[in-house]
C-alpha cells in the first residue's frame, strides 16, 4: 500500500505525518517536483498509488483513470474544487479533507490584510522604499463599512476576531441567514450587490463553485466604490483576475490583497498593480494550522489503510454541490 | 492673537477646527511648506504667532527665543520629546497636548504589522511583485511569543486587541507593575533583555526620552533571536537606527516595521532593507482619529486664546521627565 504525498511543503516543520506512516509501515513519496503538479504531471505520477494526501492540485477524472490503484483521497485543507467528487464516487475513491484546521490562520491573516489595506500600508511602505514620503489617512476598523461575503468556518471567525477592534458596519451575505451569528454580531444581511456598492472593504470567505465561480467580475468591480478594497484568501477564479487587473489598471479601487490565484504559481499580470498586495496561498500556512491540517489529514489516510472508520469524510453536500452546479 | 498651525495635514478631512478658529475670530496660518518644519525654518515662522498648533517639529529653546509672543503650544498628538517644557515654562509657555485620541489608531496599525510580519506578507508581496512565489511558513499570533515594552494608554490597547487572537505568550515591560492588567490577561513582567532574547516579536510603545534614546541599538538587536522581528509605532531614536540597518543587512532579524524616525520625512538607509516594512509617521493617521487629535488640540488652543481654563495640560510628570532626564 502506497502513499502519494502531493502538497507541498510537507512535514517540513513537524516530522509527525511522516512518522505516522512510518510507524504505521506504509511507504510514501513527497511530490518530488517541490511545486503544484498539474494534471498532466499528477497522471504520471500518480499510476501505483493506493492513497493521496493531496494539496490543490486537480485531481480530475483523467487523473483517476490513470490512477487504477487510488482508493482514497485525504485532502490537506478543505476547499474541494480541485476533486472531482463525481468521479471518486463513481470508482468508490472514498474522499476525506480537514475542515477545520486552516480557518484560524486564514481568518488572522485576513484582519492583517484588512488592517493592511485600511491604512495603506502596503502602499506607503512601497514609496517608501523609493524614497517617498506621504502620510496617508486610513480608516480604523470601527469607522468602517466591512463586507463579508460567506460566514463559514472562516468567515464568521473574521467576524470574532473584527469585534476588538469595535463596532463596525458588517454588511454580510450567505445562501442563508444563521441567526446564531445575530446574536453574537450587529450584522445587516444584504444583497452581494449591496456589499459591492457600500463597503470600504470587502472579504471573501467562500468555496469555488459553479456559482462562485467569476462571481465578480468587472460589472461588479466597478459597482465597488472607487477607494475601496477587496480581499480574497478563499479561491482563486472567485474574482476574475482578468477584470481585476483591468479596473485597477484604470485607477479604480484603492488597493487589493489577493492569496489565491486561477494558477498557482501565479504569475501574471496583477504584479504589475502596485496597490495589490499578493501573497502565494499562504492564508493556511501558519505553522499550528498548517501541522495540524497535516496531521489530520494524514491520520485520516492510515485509518483508511489499516481499514478503520473514517472520521473527517466529505459530506454529502459538498458532492451536492458538484453534482448540480451550486 | 494669531494662531500658527505647523502640522501637516490638517483639518484635511473634517474642517471643524479651522471653523473653531474662524468662529471665534483668531487668525491661522496653515504651516505653509507643507512638511515637517526643521528648527530653523519653524524659527523664522514664528515671529509674531501668540499660539501653536503643534506637530513634532522641534519647538526649543531657539525657536522660543524668536517667537515673542508666544504664550501657548498645542500639541496634536501625544509625544512631548519634540517640545523643551522647561524652556517653555521658564518662559510661562503654557503646553496642552492631546494623550488619548491617537491610541486607537496606533494599536490597530500595530495589530496590523505583527499579522504582517509573523506571516510575512511583506516578503510575499515584495516577491510575488517580481514573479517570485514562496509560500512561507507564519506563527499564528495564539502560537507566538510577544514582547510589548511600555504598558500605557498604546501599549496597553495592544494587549485588548491581541487577547482576541488566542492566548499568546506574553512578555512585558515597564517602569512599575500595572497590577490592573494582571487581571485582565495573562503576563510575564520580565527584563528588557529577557523579551530581546526570547520574544518572536517586539513592538514598542514609549516616550522618546533621554532614558530610552538608543535604547535598542546594536547589542539589543543582536540579543534577538535570528528570525524575530521589531515593531516601532512610538518615536523614533528608541531604535538605533543605523545599527538597524547594519544587523538587518548582516541578515540578522526576518522582519521590521518602522512606522517613526529620527527625521522625519524620512528617507535614510532602511529604505534599502527589503523586509523591513517602512510608512510614514501613519500611526495616528486614522481619519477618526486624527479629526479628534485637530479638534482637541484646536479646542484646547481656543480655551487659551479666550482666556478659559485649560482641560489637557500636560501634566508635572511629563516637565520631571525632561528635568531629570528619565
Amino acid at each position: 500500500m502506497k502513499v502519494l504525498i502531493t502538497t507541498v511543503p510537507f512535514a517540513d516543520k513537524n516530522k509527525l505525518p511522516l512518522d505516522m506512516l512510518d510507524d504505521a509501515g506504509f511507504k510514501y513519496v513527497i511530490n518530488p517536483t517541490g511545486k503544484k503538479l498539474t494534471e498532466e504531471k499528477l497522471a504520471e505520477l500518480v499510476t501505483d498509488f493506493d492513497v493521496i494526501i493531496a494539496g490543490t492540485e486537480p485531481i480530475t477524472e483523467f487523473v483517476m483513470s490513470k490512477a487504477k490503484n487510488l482508493r482514497m483521497i485525504s485532502r490537506v485543507g478543505i476547499g474541494l474544487d480541485s476533486v472531482d467528487l463525481l468521479a471518486a464516487k463513481k470508482r468508490g475513491i472514498k474522499v476525506s479533507y480537514t475542515p477545520d484546521a486552516p480557518s484560524p490562520a486564514v481568518a488572522e491573516l485576513t484582519i492583517g490584510l484588512i488592517i493592511t489595506l485600511l491604512r495603506s500600508v502596503h502602499l506607503s511602505n512601497l514609496q517608501m522604499h523609493k524614497g517617498e514620503w506621504n502620510r496617508y489617512f486610513g480608516k480604523r476598523i470601527a469607522d468602517a463599512t466591512i463586507g463579508v461575503i460567506g460566514l463559514g468556518r472562516i468567515g464568521t471567525r473574521v467576524l470574532n476576531r473584527l469585534s476588538v477592534f469595535g463596532t463596525p458596519k458588517l454588511l454580510v451575505n450567505d445562501i442563508s441567514r444563521n441567526q446564531e451569528l445575530d446574536h453574537k454580531f450587529k450584522l445587516d444581511w444584504v444583497s452581494k450587490e449591496k456589499i459591492y456598492q457600500e463597503a470600504d472593504i470587502i472579504s471573501l470567505h467562500l468555496p469555488l463553485t459553479a456559482k462562485t465561480k467569476n462571481m465578480i467580475g468587472r460589472e461588479q468591480l466597478l459597482m465597488m466604490k472607487s477607494d475601496a478594497s477587496i480581499i480574497n484568501t478563499s479561491r482563486g477564479g472567485i474574482i476574475n483576475e482578468k477584470d481585476l487587473f483591468d479596473v485597477m489598471k484604470e485607477g479604480h479601487l484603492s488597493g487589493a490583497a489577493i492569496d489565491v490565484f486561477d494558477n498557482e504559481p501565479y504569475s501574471g499580470e496583477l504584479v504589475g498593480i502596485e496597490n495589490c498586495v499578493l501573497t502565494a496561498h499562504m492564508g493556511s500556512m501558519s505553522i499550528d494550522c498548517r501541522t495540524r491540517m497535516e496531521i489530520e489529514s494524514t491520520e485520516e489516510a492510515v485509518r483508511f489503510l489499516l481499514g478503520k472508520p473514517l472520521k473527517s469524510e466529505v459530506p454529502e453536500a459538498e458532492y451536492a454541490v458538484q453534482r448540480e452546479g451550486l
